[in-house]
């Protein structure tokens, strides 16, 4: 058993002891009720908050960073894609450790990916000690030879996680309703209900997507059409959701689906920037936040994502009052925990343990202000300084095992794509 | 002599030489032409930047910072000037001392400051070792016998400043047009203009500022009320500049105004994001950024403020081409020098010594995107391994001097204070 010793937690010093995967007990400091823990790390100086969940990334895409800048969404993906034919296993496998790396750095102890070669991604997550939502990624360009090659590739992906243990999980995933036929679409939402899995898809990221899928389905935006397909629900992860209109928004309300905001990436590739937070919460919409890719955000910073969200809330809404702090750091846990049917999330008795603890011993957490504004508003990632993921350290004091390696494997990597 | 040996700097591995404050030779690695360095530190894995320049902030407020969190800008100055009337010259002196710690933290080796107690905020300054522009504020909400006081105040603390080194700077300092007296606005730019100081002034922060000038000057905005008094010029350091009609912008650019933008604080308080950043930039106007005070911004970090620049100036404009790199870097330095007359805010022989090494031995800069892509889209500000201002460490591996006690002075302050 593992004691968290003298920590802040909502307010008050407790101690936390950690049995396993998960929070045994948590008790107001110096109080232990006879637990013997085999390890006690003093927190004095301390707090602790629950790890952060990228609930949109391309994890490896980490390597594909600054190959083309401050262009648009569609150019940059044409580049992107330009350069992801030349990727391989090896290019995924170091590239989700590196974005690992990032992320444990930066506190996130749950990501939900989307990308390629997805068995090596899981195992490098794995390894590294953080828990991926992975999946085998559809996209058709609405080509049947390639539908049936993809169908039967996801398929045995599928056989193949059956032995996984529950430290990694497999979801289904189609990239988008412009680059998926609707068969495929079909296909995978069946196969997703059938064995309890979530889908994970790309939703109005662009105004254009909009336009271009109300001319191919009879003015139905993306939203509508995917409804129309009885494809929406709450096992649907629904990436940007940015340009969504009052009837959009009902839809995603109405069937709990989970939106995801990157905030980060929108704005920096002008693809938006006017989320509706607040519409889609009272809706009945699951809103979560992520990166999306660090080749377009350009890194996997929750804490970053965070501060990004509640100013441009606060600025387009013209209400400071926006985003309050408790539903913005609840929508980058909990809200992404509830998505993917996870105990996680909060820092509750019988979660797993999946948090991360803060140095507050510094300038940024001297004011009086809320020890929320003063982790998202002044501070940055760099004062996590220790993360621990289903009960296991996988940082110390700022340090993650193997780091170097992963650094020069990664660079290998890169010369070789160049 | 001080020799930064092996540093990355414009592509290419140099070596420097820093001979009191200024830089005196860049020679490309390892070539030395004989000159001989009392100290040489070995900055392989390291890159060099200018110093940032803050051009707009209240440093001393870092105390403030959290005193109201998430309130409209008015309701928020109302509470901010009821703690302020409680201040002392302790709470700036350690204020400012904190601001310097912090700012420093973040490669900000200049700052222009707006604040109250001002000789205690230079001695602070001068003492952490970085550049103040500091100046008395003048607020004397139109009435005849606090401008009087204020005079007076103000004439004594010019006299004082000119036994001051070239360690630290006094400017003018009027608060807004909507604080300000016209007799104490133009007796101020006269002062400014009559012993070449600067003048420091808010400039349409709040759409509400405009409304409000319009009614109390006959339609004029406060840029062409001030233009109208013969206030403006390369001289006048405005800051926020934020609500701008294409006639204000023409007149800040005709007048070559220093216009500082501080999007944070913008964000944050709700006061507005569409910060006309090309047209000023097109009309002739020198553009600057600034972090505001912590207390509504929430941090004096300059490169994350360059960050959410770049965000929010691609968003608005819906073009990911808009504020190009090269134009953000000069804005949070070379500009700044321009606009107070001072040879830094860049790396050339002859420059005043001014800035921030840069560790780039981490996947931040592992990308093959560019330097600057590297630092400001993707690093924070930890990335700063070390800082030297006007030729002197003042920070080294990320320790700065008297921190400890910094923190525990600042502590003692808001004790007293709240």
């Amino acid at each position: 058993m593992l004691l968290l010793q003298n920590i802040l937690h909502d307010g008050a010093r407790v101690n936390i002891f950690i049995d396993g995967q998960r929070i045994r007990r948590i008790l107001p400091y110096p109080e232990t009720e006879g637990l013997v823990a085999g390890e006690t790390v003093d927190c004095s100086g301390k707090a602790v908050i629950p790890g952060f969940i990228n609930m949109h990334t391309h994890a490896a895409m980490v390597l594909l960073r600054g190959i083309t800048e401050d262009v648009p969404l569609h150019d940059w993906l044409s580049r992107i894609w330009d350069m992801e034919a030349k990727i391989d296993e090896q290019f995924i496998y170091w590239g989700t450790k590196l974005a690992c790396l990032e992320m444990i750095k930066s506190g996130t102890t749950t990501f939900n990916d989307q990308y390629w070669f997805a068995p090596f991604a899981r195992d490098a997550a794995v390894e590294m000690g953080i828990r991926p939502y992975i999946s085998f990624v559809i996209l058709d360009n609405f080509a049947r030879e390639t539908a049936e090659k993809q169908r039967r590739k996801c398929l045995k992906l599928f056989e193949r996680s059956l032995d996984w243990s529950e430290a990694s999980h497999l979801a289904m995933s189609v990239h988008s309703v412009y680059t998926v036929s609707e068969e495929m679409i079909l296909w995978a939402n069946d196969f997703a209900r059938e064995h309890g899995m979530k889908l994970h898809i790309h939703v109005s990221e662009t105004e254009k997507e909009n336009r271009d899928c109300m001319k191919a389905h009879g003015g139905l935006s993306p939203t509508e059409y995917l409804d129309s397909l009885g494809v929406l629900g709450p096992h649907v992860v629904a990436a940007h959701s940015l340009w969504l209109s009052d009837h959009d928004v009902e839809i995603m309300g109405r069937h709990r689906v989970n939106c995801v905001h990157n905030i980060n990436s929108n704005a920096k590739l002008s693809s938006g920037y006017r989320f509706r937070y607040n519409e889609l919460r009272d809706a009945g919409a699951n809103v979560c936040l992520g990166t999306d890719g660090a080749a377009s955000s350009n890194n996997l910073d929750m804490l970053e994502t965070m501060k990004t969200t509640a100013l441009f809330q606060k600025a387009w809404r013209n209400d400071p009052s926006q985003m309050p702090l408790g539903e913005l750091m609840d929508a980058a846990t909990v809200n992404g925990a509830r998505a993917l049917d996870l105990e996680t999330g909060e820092i509750r008795e019988g979660a797993i343990a999946d948090l991360s603890i803060v140095d507050i011993d510094n300038s940024w957490f001297l004011s009086p202000g809320s020890f929320l504004a003063n982790l998202v508003y002044t501070a940055h990632s760099d004062v996590i300084s220790s993360v621990i993921a289903a009960g296991r350290f996988v940082m110390r004091d700022r340090v993650v095992e193997g780091e170097d390696e992963i650094l020069a494997e990664a660079r290998k990597v890169l010369r070789q794509i160049r």
